[in-house]
């Protein structure tokens, strides 16, 4: 079995969830971890067997038996350490975006880093490798449903985000809805080129303080002459509400929540089932892992990675659409055109 | 467009309940209708323009204009009235049994009577033609399982049924467990040679003093080796609970529940829907009309009815066989010989 | 029991369908019926009991034993005939819409007629009356979701209508998506006061020569603050797809497409089910019933209609506006304000 | 956090099967593993990490630094190893059944050296922990659903095993039903008390061979009046096929085969879903993970197993009864008293 030697960086609440993940893939040989707090969790680490632990990222992009580093940091640190992992060499694993920006040259310069060293970058897109939108995705391109027309997303969060985490890592659009996007995108093949969104605060009104949202609904154009339609809100009491739907000239795909149960229990009074699952955690647990044995896999057979540098800016473009539509009534043309050079 | 002449016998709680479905099917032409308490219903029965009403269900037998009758008087008048009806040259809808004996010679007179006057006698096995089961039949006979190996049934009334009601319709067994005699015998398309019946008084311990029971479970043998589950209950809480499947050497079909909502409401608590319909009258509502439809079509292009004397017999046999197990604590061998001369 | 005396007026494809469904209700006696072409269905009438019939439909609107009209012509005709039926005192129930104007005068005459003769008037916005979405609206109504958010329509017909029936009864806002405004207002007890609409030919090209187009995506918001998205396509190759889901507070509600079969299928390849229902006639059955029946209710008990003449305009109003959203690429307001006086 | 120190005797393919899951629960802690075919299976062993390894399973027993054994050799030993675990004071988790023995001498006399030794002893009822299943069971001792009266299993295996593999492990009754008997006494928290089998071989005739069968009926009696019924399939083209339902006096509930698929395909057609999961690996992965956990609190918590020696002594007791029921034709009592003095 050929395997890829690792180095992780950042093990907040976030990257502690990926490495239990990845410990779970035999391909993977984690060789040295890294995170500015990391004495907090030296323990923990060593009950699982990682010894070779740091606190300077660097240490892991000099390692020479590392071939692959996890970047699971806090958004504002991607641009700097992914410039500085392809400079070293590394493959790159990312969890999307690249950059805080919202205009994308920032993370242009990454891609350009990315491709004059000739590494590998995935960014975590993992809803594209969920097993259920995958299948759709697959039957999709396998042709089942012809042409698709019409792609409909419903993704609720089960709750509101503390202020000051919205503040670190985006609001709805930059963090939650540019999943969305990047799913239509992915679904429909084709590049979004025009964006409509209306929303606001039916929930939280205070959000208006931090300049954000959550409610949201958005008509999308494709560069194919396609539809989408997206709803968003930030809290949905029976759970995590993530919803895809592909429609097609000869059929339509959707996937409905998940919820691990079938158990259905009836009463005098009504058929009771267990509602979705709770979290993303649950909800896209087996996504997690599947982008991540997708990234193992591109590296072993040299393969295009499932979600590029170049899908975080088309989503990331989509956003700042989706921004500026709500900021100014209209809807938005968004460049589908990219290119390096 | 083809009619049938009709005449209807017996206008209590289920007569009329036919006679609203019968008006509903154009090729019905209702004649004359008849029953002992006419006088009670006169007034509602002229509303609906049926005015040729009569007490005597002789004035049926004797009109020439009529050419078919439905029989929907009590059990225990069957066997006169469709021997009347056959010897005057009649066809019949009757319900089913053909008589109250646990033996079958009287039926098998019955029977007699019908062949020699060459007359249709279609008998009320309402769920042959209950769309659910139909396509469950039809899938079956067109091969889509293979061969048929188990049928499993599940047969539960919402409620129990006062006790004088049961000494004149029969109990468990010859009221109810028929019908799914008779729907296992249709589905795996061969007689019923062994059944195996072990049941009780679980819900109401009373029923012991006439000699019933509430609940049931059944292990059948049919004649072509294949085996069949039944469980029955008296009381479920639920609704009717009324569910079929069949298992064959390349699939397996199975028809769930009917409820007629597909509404579902997510709470924080779980995910609720409506629990099935609550009784034969909504549930087999398509089924009754159904079987009306395929009677009128036998006759008006000549083809075999949907239900046969010959299917109640066998029917019947099977629930004799499984009245003496209930008694023996032993499986019956059930006789699959049948023959009128 | 108590009925009303009805004349029918308009007996084409639309008209028949009613009036078989009219014929199950008891509280409706036909009086009389109407049709430019009524010879060529007489024959049939007179099977069906119903003998006094006309060309004429003022011999309706002038005998004075008919207190209620149904209205089925072509929608060319309503202004002219509720007019006329109002001032004449009648009852009437009409197909929306009141007029073929897109601007709305036409309509508020009809309306000032209606109210000026103390008449009911309800129009035919059936799908109110579904059982499915009647059970949303009533749950919603009760607060089992708390404040509604989102209201979420996927309508798609089953194929393409010719173009000269379009021209007739109008393109797909106006005909199809019209009862999707409706649809959400009714949802969401809240005039609709915004419309962005994106759509085009993505089925039938040739759509444009008649400024029709065959797909659609709409993003709503209402005058309380809500939102709604609505998508329609004119060729759903699996059947009538008509879903409602209303998103709130406390949890959501949905409606899934009806196929009237439970019955599946199991293979070594995958789970097989029905699609759901082919077409409005089998799956706005009930609906329809339903909405006669309770304007039969309306009249006999004095209460409200279903659906009002203001319904329909308020519904114009969002098709208008959705038409110039088309046209011009930006949202449109839409007047909620509305006033005979 | 408190561990336990593993030592693992088997690793066959349910034996590394189950290694996996056990590396995943943090609680334990693996210190030696033993096989007789060790070196098999050697860099394997070496590459997870457990270096720790022999051909004789004594040195596991007398290895003072382990606490609790997991015996996962073939049936034909466990008399043997559990009895010699049990002398020497350590924790045993054990795949049913105790031993080969037809009679339950054998295995009572394992129990006794269990008891006298004080150790725990918990037998692989996997399906005891199923979510699904244990969400039932769960319900079910809550009152949800009142008394229950019916327990119905529904057992299918996807494809017929090689006659060698069941004269090694048993056949259809002591391998595959043995743990619907368990399901089915676990629902109805009641001895079993009575048994009824019919079967034979309609998938393979050659069975006949070597005493077994492949499609069986079974009808139950518990203790406690209430009643079963199984049937069971060896080759269900459609995967796994595994469900439970019990019925009460308050309501009913069941659980639906599981296809970790929410995915639908609309076709002109039909509407299609995946098909159940394929085999017991991927269907009960979280039951086996679920019942080590179980297993892992009751030693650390001092509480009774999840399945103890006693249930699968009631579970075997069920099947030699069933056995004896095939070969006469009749029912058969079961002994429903136990005790180890």
């Amino acid at each position: 079995m050929k395997r890829i030697n690792v180095g992780i960086i950042g093990l907040g609440r976030a990257g502690q969830m990926h490495l239990h993940n990845l410990m779970t893939i035999p391909e993977i040989h984690i060789v040295q971890v890294a995170d500015v707090f990391i004495e907090k969790i030296s323990t923990e680490l060593n009950d699982l067997g990682i010894t070779n632990q740091t606190r300077d990222y660097h240490d892991i992009l000099n390692n020479p038996d590392i071939d692959t580093v996890f970047v699971f940091t806090s958004t504002d640190t991607h641009e700097e350490i992914v410039t500085a992992a392809a400079n070293a060499g590394k493959n790159i694993f990312c969890e999307k975006p690249l950059s805080m920006n919202t205009v994308e040259e920032a993370s242009v310069n990454v891609l350009r880093a990315v491709k004059k060293n000739h590494v590998k970058l995935q960014m975590g897109f993992n809803r594209r490798m969920d097993p259920q939108f995958r299948n759709i995705f697959e039957n999709v391109r396998q042709g089942e449903i012809g042409t698709p027309q019409v792609v409909k997303i419903t993704s609720r969060d089960p709750d509101l985000l503390p202020h000051d985490l919205i503040q670190r890592i985006g609001g709805l659009l930059f963090d939650f809805t540019m999943h969305d996007f990047d799913m239509a995108r992915y679904m429909m093949n084709s590049n979004i080129a025009e964006v409509y969104a209306k929303g606001g605060t039916l929930i939280d009104p205070t959000l208006k303080d931090i300049n954000d949202i959550d409610t949201l609904a958005l008509v999308l154009q494709f560069e194919n002459g396609a539809y989408g339609v997206i709803d968003n809100s930030r809290r949905a009491v029976y759970g995590y509400d993530q919803r895809v739907e592909v429609f097609g000239s000869e059929g339509m795909l959707k996937a409905e929540n998940v919820s691990e149960s079938t158990v259905e229990l009836y009463t005098d009074k009504s058929k009771i089932m267990k509602k979705p699952l709770p979290m993303f955690v649950q909800r896209y647990r087996n996504a997690y892992i599947n982008e991540m044995k997708a990234f193992v896999n591109s590296i072993l057979n040299d393969e295009p990675v499932v979600a590029s540098g170049q899908d975080v800016i088309m989503a990331q473009r989509a956003a700042i659409a989706a921004q500026k539509s709500l900021e100014t009534g209209l809807p938005q043309k968004v460049d589908t055109n990219f290119s390096l050079d």
